[in-house]
């Protein structure tokens, strides 16, 4: 029986203290519901610090990166899959995840929310801006859920399905 | 000397009339200038308006498909790129285009533009939605150029730079 | 600290008995030494067996598959990672690889031993035919390494470097 | 109407000065034959020579680059496909190939034999070493072809069922 897989995605250089925070709090919560945290694995922003909550809570961690380097990855990864895709890799994470849940928001990060919905993969934003919820909200596909703290991120996906 | 590749991208199944008007102008209007058309190059939407529009105006189209099968081609496609990446295939669009204009919006086509902010490429919007604008211009990207006709799509590519 | 990861590849239907059981028996004995084993991930052939024997020895098992659907993964996978690149997965195979375990040969198999000679990654050809040994032979890379037997298999890995 | 595309492949850097010769000359046949040219698209070895023999006889030169920089391209080149995908472009060549055309042999030459084998591609070798006829024959697939001389390469193609 495979484990159930959660993508983590935010900012990497550009992430806010809160993104941080949330990130680190949401890996650490889907490790103790006994699910595998995966992120784009590189060593800063929002996928270390989902990989780092969820290593601190004994979960298993995931790291899917770009380049074609095993180095780059974040300390906190326990599992490296090395794509050498570029970004083209953001659908790989995408994929394997069953639900996304974002902290923060980049272009980056926007690619990989416009790919989830496209493949109708829930998503959940954590405490996103007005201006992220009213674009993803009008794509004509079915609306990301709303988590207004980290600690309802467990719910919302156990209400969108995931066991 | 290789040529310049400008990207049309936009719906599938989910363009309006207007988006298919938009997209079949600027693809006849890109053409005129001497550049070439890459699409998604499926048979339907944008993509396939912006290739007749090249077509009709003798310039040359390039499709760069996700799946396997050449034969889901456009038929006004006269190049095929048969990528079998799925999705991954939208950083290849973006990749191998200049710049990248934007008629309508969807799911799939929110990931082109956000790779193209990601990867600094020139991204021109025709006639957006205010949530459109106000999401791709709070990415910490310099913002997407508007083009708030069809017609004012090549002057703005030459702002951005294309030759 | 990341998890050193061992990819076993060889053909799927087309896989003979000799293969299957040869594949089963190094799947055990990667994950005996700690090593986690990595297949493309398809519920036939090596990459089922090698999977199922990693499995039997209490092992970490990662499925990278080449479609869009996990469903299709073996049983026996722990880790699924979904690519949706069709054979272009084999890459991503070869570069999360710290060494490539060859059961049998296909036209796919080919593709990855391929991939891993140029990379420089570490190849164990096990009980190959005279043809396979001369052709990756004549490449011009480091030849790959023979294994006359699965139990070998272990050892020719440290000689390699793996850790 | 798609254009006809035919892939030539062999090495970069490691060509010999027959492996050049040779793709030159398939290059400038195929181009006489009013089919495009696809290649791996560098600056070196028979990527360059072939689009360079298709240039000098007018022909449609498509470059397909493994990386992310379109300045990689060979100048023979006339539309450059940027992939950003490393060595997993390989089977975006082979994808986009009515056939493949293979002058000389290296790992990185061998892995798209390999794809186009496997995905039912006619393939043509251009005066193959013995050992590469043995190994590609015996994968359990047709057969490549083989051209004693360059040009043969048309004539077997039309055998192939190109158009």
């Amino acid at each position: 029986m495979a484990r159930t897989v959660i993508g983590v995605v935010g900012p990497g250089e550009g992430a806010t203290a809160e993104d941080l925070r949330d990130a680190e709090i949401v890996g650490g919560l889907i490790a103790r519901e006994g699910w595998s945290v995966l992120t784009g694995g590189v060593d800063s922003g929002v996928m270390h610090a989902a990989l780092r909550g969820a290593r601190d809570a004994g979960g298993l961690r995931i790291a899917v990166l770009p380049g074609r380097d095993a180095r780059a990855a974040s300390p906190a990864a326990e599992i490296v899959i090395v794509t050498g895709l570029g970004e083209a890799r953001n659908n790989v994470i995408v994929l394997s995840s069953a639900a996304l849940v974002v902290c923060g928001m980049s272009a980056g990060t926007a690619s990989e929310v416009a790919l989830a919905l496209r493949g109708g993969k829930p998503v959940i934003l954590v405490r996103p801006r007005a201006e992220v919820v009213a674009f993803f909200g009008s794509l004509g596909q079915p609306a990301p859920r709303i988590a207004d703290r980290p600690e309802a991120v467990p719910g919302l996906l156990r209400d969108a399905g995931v066991r």
